[in-house]
Parts: structure tokens; C-alpha cells; sequence
């Protein structure tokens, strides 16, 4: 699919190259403005706006959304007044809402002159509701209807009002003051018996509905939980002022899932997408975690100098370091990916935390346990007899062994402990993964090490 | 808001064992089915099916599918024929297979028994296709429509067959044998101007679909990206089958990047919730990376050995294998998680390999030389001069500095290559993540050590 779809892009390129206008016009109005938004990708500067002079109003507008900013703010830039109010009108509030937070100053104060005054006021509007929060997302184009209509009153309304909204699907009814008090599907309606039937005496009153300043990660659990398309917003005082839609509900578990995993590999998370990204934007997001990494390194360091003189008396104990702090960092991260997933889902709380340590601490004991004895098998067979390594004693093979078994348990019940530690503390648990959690397994495996070291080598 | 819900639960499990049944009912009647459902966890064993009877049919139905595989074994074999063809009569198709799939062989031959012909040979079709693909995730029941009826004709032929399918907003148009030649939306038809006009007049045909065999995950990201309430899914001949609905692309992006994050950190990805999860089903996820991981540290163990005489000569050199790995291993998750989660959202392909390696390659350099530059101030005016070890000269500094820039140049370059090749050899990238990496680099990173030791401290 992807591959057949490329080729196509080759040749609608060629046709805007060799300017076949009116055959690329003609394919152009067939195709989804997702993927016409694709095509933008791959021009030149100077062809962005040729390209999009040749689409329709309506496809113009939703091409337009789907694009990135560098080549929105060059639209816009380039655009006559007229343009681009005509560009406006067909946008819906959170799409408008959305471009006008990637913009710079300048380029804002053009497209909020441009906007119709309805339209300027809920830009502003969703624009003042803090980053991430259910209000930055929700759209204010809704269909709305009162208890007391029929459902014949309904769907003519539904009819005349229909073509701006961004669902009619599932109506919201509020009362006079716009408190938010049942909704009714399109489904209920068509299906309704009677069309003199009351909105009242069908519509649903357990609702399930957010708060403007709810979390979008929240927002976008609840639509996947209850398999909603749309789900309301009220502010403090219960009076309906949004909607989110199940469209944007995905792009936010999307991104929420990349912040995560950014977060959990030691990157500061970023919107740009990758093959836009210079090397110094990437490296702006990863050096500040490979520094602190680094320089906390130095205990490491100091733990090793400090036992510099048990190791110069067994060199063939450095042999088993890299293997012995490797297994702890897997077990610690695989502790703590598991844990901070499951926050994120919601499926764990901090409330659970006895409960997963006691799970956590058996894994680790039947983890350390196997590996030990595995452990224990491989060097007495293959690095002692195989590889004839005369120095690794059956006390050394001991000392490594007893080491792995108490490495494991403790990491994973460090890799268990922090993320929970940061929900508790409402910090995000995801920076608590691999990176932060090896140094600490790092230091700790060492210790573990070189004690059980001194106890039974005698040194 | 999770908080207050959990009280509501513990004020309604109260009821049950005080048998208030009546006011117990009463309340659930207005409660979100997947609430219901979260209800049935705090159970015991007994106490299911009596929670259960107090449903009422649909809701019973609703409540069923979002319950646990446990709690719907514990049901269905405590149900009457009778009872278990009234909920299985309310379920969607999609639903009742998804059911199937997780019961084991006696309770599934029951199930077929109670379903009705057509819903047992939807169920089989269904079992039919291959795990994770369009086929296994659709459903049956869509509202097809013909070319050739007017806008009115469809809109009562929605409302006759609408209460049993799953969506009726978006209705796809066949031809006679099935093929499927376009799509209308129920906004299309109400916001007709004329409602005799002809479906063939006013629906879509630039249709986007996948096949039966399409992966689940592109499934997911083409209704993410053309923001879809449904797919439809045809067979090899375009014939019309099934539809694929958001919400069920909201769980496949929701399972996929779990699973990617699980690979990601060395465990074998499992469907069963944390929670229920025994310490042993997480030993089996976890002990086979843990296990491959320790033996193929035995490559770090024998250029340890090798490198014996250099180490003992230049004790000191130890001291920095720690943070010299870590960086190492932290710098190449760096590269390999973003190369996985673009290859996974479809961002980055195989053929864009070059601008990756590129691009990782400069910003290795960023990378590097800073951390270079900072260890080497750290270590001079720390280790040396403020903690006073002698033994770390200028030469041992340089020797740890000119490796650590190396090292996290080369592990960039494994991260980025490893996941890429993965894909190229039609693997999951997500294996290619920090375990594995770590292992590579790790040996790598000493290797490098000891070259720059051996030519600088000629040792």
C-alpha cells in the first residue's frame, strides 16, 4: 500500500514539474487531503503554493490542516486577505486553534484578523485553557438541543446547523443557563418510534463528561473506555462549553505513547518529527540526560577505586562487572517499563504499590535464582574448563553467582519502587526508566559485588 | 475523578452484601456499561453471576464484553442454555469472537451452540484470518446500501436495520456481487437538499480500504490518519466483508504500543493485565532476554580477560568502565527508540536509511565531543585534583575521553542500523532496543577503551 501510494506521488510531482495543471487538478479533487497534504512534503518552496492553488475551497481548507507548519506559515505568508479568510471559514475552531499555536506572533494577528469574530473569540478561548488540557483540545462546535423539542424539531436542526459542526452525532442538551443535562445520538433519533417523541423522554442523563482543565491523557482513556465519539466539556460550573472528538482523542495516545517512550530512553520529548529534526534540535533533546547520566557516573567510579585493591588481588573479577551490572539494568527497566505503562494506562495506582512490590520481589526471586544457577554452570564449564581460565576459582564462580542473584532482586525492586515514588510525588513516572534506573542498579550491583567479594574471597 | 469512582464502587459492592438488590439495581441501571464491568474485579468468585442477574438484558450484554475472560468463563458455564442465547443475541459480532478467542474448547462449543446460524457463521469467519490482521478485528454488521436508491430509500433502510450494527453513520455502497463501490455518511443524507436524490449521485467513491490480511497497526493509523469513523475491509476480489470501527483501532494503537514498549525493554508481551498476572506467567516473559542477555555478556568477559595485563598495569582504567558502558548503551537506546517508534507510526521507512544515518551520525559528533569535553574537565579537576587520585594522569583522562566519544558515535550508528535492519528482514524493530543494543555496545565501548589504552599508555 505504501509503496503503490509513492509512485503516485512520483507522478503527480512530474505532472506539477512539466505543469499538466488541469490533469493534476482532475486527480487531485479525487484523492483524501491527508494524502494530498503528503505531497507537500516532497516540493520545493516556491511549488507549495502553485500546488495549493490548484485544489478546490473545501479540500484546500482540509488539506491545509493536515500539513505541517513550515508549510502552513509559508501559505499563510503568501496568502491575499481574501485567501485566506476563505482558508478560515472552512477550518473547524480547534483545527484554527491548533495552527494558530504553531505560528509566530506576527503571522497569529493576521489570521485572527482574518477570522470571523465568532470564530476569533473561540480561538482565544481554547487558546487560554493550559497546554494538554482537555479545554486546549476541545472544539466549541457542537449541535446542541433543548429538552422540550421533539425529535422532528431535532433533526431539522441537526439539518440546519449540521454543515459546520465537526460531529452531529452525538447532540448535547443543555438547558437555558448551558448546563450540560443529557445527549442524544443521531442513531436515537433515526431510530426513534415516534418523531413527536420529547429529547427528554429519550435522551441519556448518566453522563459521562470532563472538566476543561482535565488531563488530554485522561480525556483520551475515557473515549477509548467508553468507546464514545465525542465526549463533553463543562467548566467549574457545569455549563457545557466543548466537545472532544474521537479523531483527536487518537492523534493524543499517539503522542502521548512516543512522549513516553522518549522519556523512558533518556530524551527530552519533542513534536518535531524526526526527518525534520536537524542533528542540533536532536541533540538539544538528548545531551542533558547523557550528561547527568555521565557525571553520575562518578559514583560508580568512586565504588570501583575504592575496591581498586580487591580487584588487583582477583583480576578475574572485572572479567564478570559488564555482565553483572547489564543483567540488573534489564531486570530494574523491565520492572519499571511494566509499572510505568501500566500508571500511564491507568491500570496501576499508587495505591497498588504493596501489591506489585510483593509480585515484583517473587519475580525477581525465581529471575535471580535461574540466572544465578545458569550463571554458575556457564563459568565453572566454559570459562573455567572450556577456556582453561584458571584464575576464575569455584569461590570466584560463587562470589559472581551469589552477586547476580542479589543484583536482580534489588533492581527489580528499585525499578518498581521509583516510578511509583515520582506518581506519588505527581511527577511524570516515565522518567524514572532505564537510564536513571541503571546508574543507581550500576552503583548498588557493584557494591552488592565487591561485598560478597571481600566475605568470601577474604580480600 | 478516579477517586470519587472508586467510593461509588465500594458504597455499591456494600449493597450486594447487605442485599439490597433493589436500590443495587436501581443504581446500576443509570452506570456506564465498562463501569459495571470494573465493578465484577472487587468480586468474589460467588458473587459474579448474582451481581450479574441484577442487569437488565442489554445492559447485561454491554457489561459482558467489557468484563474479564476470567469473569466471563466463571458466566458463561454458569449459565442457562437459555440465558446464554439472550446475551449472546445482544453482542456484536466483532465482540463474540473477540469472546471465543479467549475460552477455552468446551465453552466455545457451547457458545456456537447458543449463537444463531448467522451470528456462529460470522463468529467462524471471523476466527478464520490470521491473529493481529483487519480480518480478525472487524465486524460483520455494517449498513450496505445500493447505488441506485434514493436519499430517502436509505435513510429508512437504516432505520429498519440500523439497531443491530454496531455503526450507522458511516454506510457503504455495493454493487450486486458485493464489490464495493462507494460510501455515504448518515451526515451525507441528512444534509441532502433533495431526498430523492440517487445514493450513486452523492456518495464517495475515492474509497480508502484495506484487505483482510492488512496488519491490524496500519489498520489503526490509517483511521488516525484520515480520521475515520470506520475502514471497510474487502476480500482478495473487492468484495465488500466487514468494517473496522475507531474504537476498536483505539485498543489496537493502545495494545500495539504496550507491546513495543515491552519488547523495547527485553519482555515478551503478554495480553494478561499486570495485576492478574502471577509472579511466575512474569518470569516466563522476562527470563528469556535476561538469560540470552547474561550469556552473551561472556563476549564483554573474555575481552575483559584479554585486556587482563593492561587493566592490572593501569588499575585506574577500570574505574571508568561503568560510565563509559552506560554512556555508551544510553546513547545507542537514544537512536534506536526514535528509529523504532517512527518505523512504527509509519514516519520513517527503510528506504529513508541514508538521511537517518546521517542525521544520527552529526548529531553523534554533538553528542560525543561535548560529553568528551565535560568528562574530561570532570575528570581532571575532580577525580584528580579534588579527590587527589594520582594515578589518573593526563594520559589515563585522554585514553577516557577519546573512547568516550568513539563509543557513543558508534553506539548512535548500531541504534539507528539495528532497528532498520529489523525492519528490512520483515522483524519487529522493537527487539532491536536497549537490551540488545547494550549487549553490542558494551562490548564495542571496551574494545574501543583498550585500543586508546594500549596505543596511548603504551601499555
Amino acid at each position: 500500500m505504501a509503496e503503490r501510494f509513492e509512485i503516485v506521488e512520483k507522478a503527480l510531482l512530474a505532472m506539477l514539474e512539466e505543469k499538466k495543471y488541469s490533469t493534476l487538478k482532475d486527480i487531485l479533487v479525487t484523492m483524501n487531503p491527508s494524502d494530498v497534504a503528503g505531497l507537500f512534503d516532497g516540493l520545493e518552496e516556491k511549488q507549495i503554493p502553485l500546488l495549493f492553488r490548484l485544489l478546490n475551497k473545501e479540500q484546500a481548507a482540509e488539506t491545509f490542516v493536515e500539513m505541517d507548519p513550515e508549510a502552513q506559515e509559508l501559505l499563510i505568508r503568501g496568502f491575499s486577505d481574501n485567501e485566506l479568510k476563505e482558508v478560515l471559514d472552512e477550518l473547524y475552531v480547534d483545527d484554527a486553534a491548533d495552527i494558530v499555536e504553531e505560528m509566530p506572533a506576527n503571522v497569529v494577528k493576521r489570521i485572527l484578523k482574518a477570522a470571523d469574530p465568532e470564530m476569533r473569540s473561540s480561538i482565544n478561548q481554547i487558546l487560554r485553557y493550559p497546554e494538554n488540557s482537555a479545554g486546549s483540545i476541545m472544539t466549541t462546535e457542537y449541535v446542541s438541543l433543548r429538552p422540550t423539542m421533539t425529535v422532528e424539531e431535532a433533526i431539522l436542526r441537526i439539518r440546519r446547523q449540521g454543515v459546520d459542526k465537526e460531529t452531529i452525532y452525538t447532540c448535547y442538551v443543555t438547558a437555558k443557563d448551558r448546563t450540560l443535562i443529557g445527549l442524544v445520538t443521531v442513531k436515537d433519533l433515526l431510530l426513534a418510534e415516534d418523531d413527536e417523541m420529547k429529547i427528554e423522554d429519550i435522551m441519556l442523563t448518566n453522563m459521562i463528561f470532563v472538566n476543561t482543565r482535565t488531563d488530554q491523557e485522561e480525556v483520551a482513556h475515557m473515549l477509548s473506555k467508553y468507546n464514545f465519539l465525542a465526549l463533553p466539556v463543562v467548566d467549574g460550573e457545569g455549563r457545557m462549553v466543548g466537545i472532544v472528538t474521537f479523531d483527536d482523542a487518537m492523534d493524543v495516545m499517539e503522542e502521548e505513547a512516543t512522549e513516553d517512550m522518549e522519556l523512558m530512553s533518556g530524551m527530552t520529548p519533542s513534536e518535531k518529527p524526526y526527518l525534520r529534526s536537524s542533528p542540533f534540535d536532536l541533540f538539544k533533546n538528548r545531551i542533558p540526560w547523557l550528561m547527568l547520566m555521565m557525571v553520575s557516573a562518578t559514583f560508580t567510579g568512586l565504588i570501583m577505586t575504592a575496591f581498586e585493591d580487591a580487584l588487583a588481588a582477583q583480576i578475574a573479577l572485572s572479567a564478570f562487572i559488564p555482565m553483572l551490572m547489564g543483567t540488573g539494568g534489564n531486570s530494574g527497566s523491565q520492572s519499571s517499563v511494566t509499572v510505568i505503562r501500566g500508571l500511564s494506562l491507568g491500570e496501576l495506582e499508587f495505591s497498588d504499590i504493596g501489591e506489585i512490590l510483593w509480585k515484583e520481589l517473587r519475580t525477581a526471586l525465581l529471575c535471580g535464582l535461574s540466572l544465578a544457577a545458569v550463571c554458575f554452570a556457564k563459568i565453572w564449564f566454559i570459562d573455567h574448563l572450556l577456556l582453561g581460565n584458571e584464575s576464575i576459582t569455584l569461590m570466584v564462580d560463587l562470589v559472581v553467582c551469589c552477586a547476580l542473584a542479589v543484583t536482580v532482586i534489588l533492581a527489580k525492586a528499585v525499578g518498581c519502587l521509583l516510578p511509583l515514588g515520582a506518581k506519588a510525588l505527581k511527577l511524570d513516572p516515565a522518567v524514572m526508566a532505564s537510564p536513571f534506573i541503571s546508574t543507581i542498579v550500576d552503583a548498588l550491583s557493584l557494591l552488592v559485588y565487591f561485598m560478597f567479594a571481600k566475605a568470601l574471597l577474604k580480600i
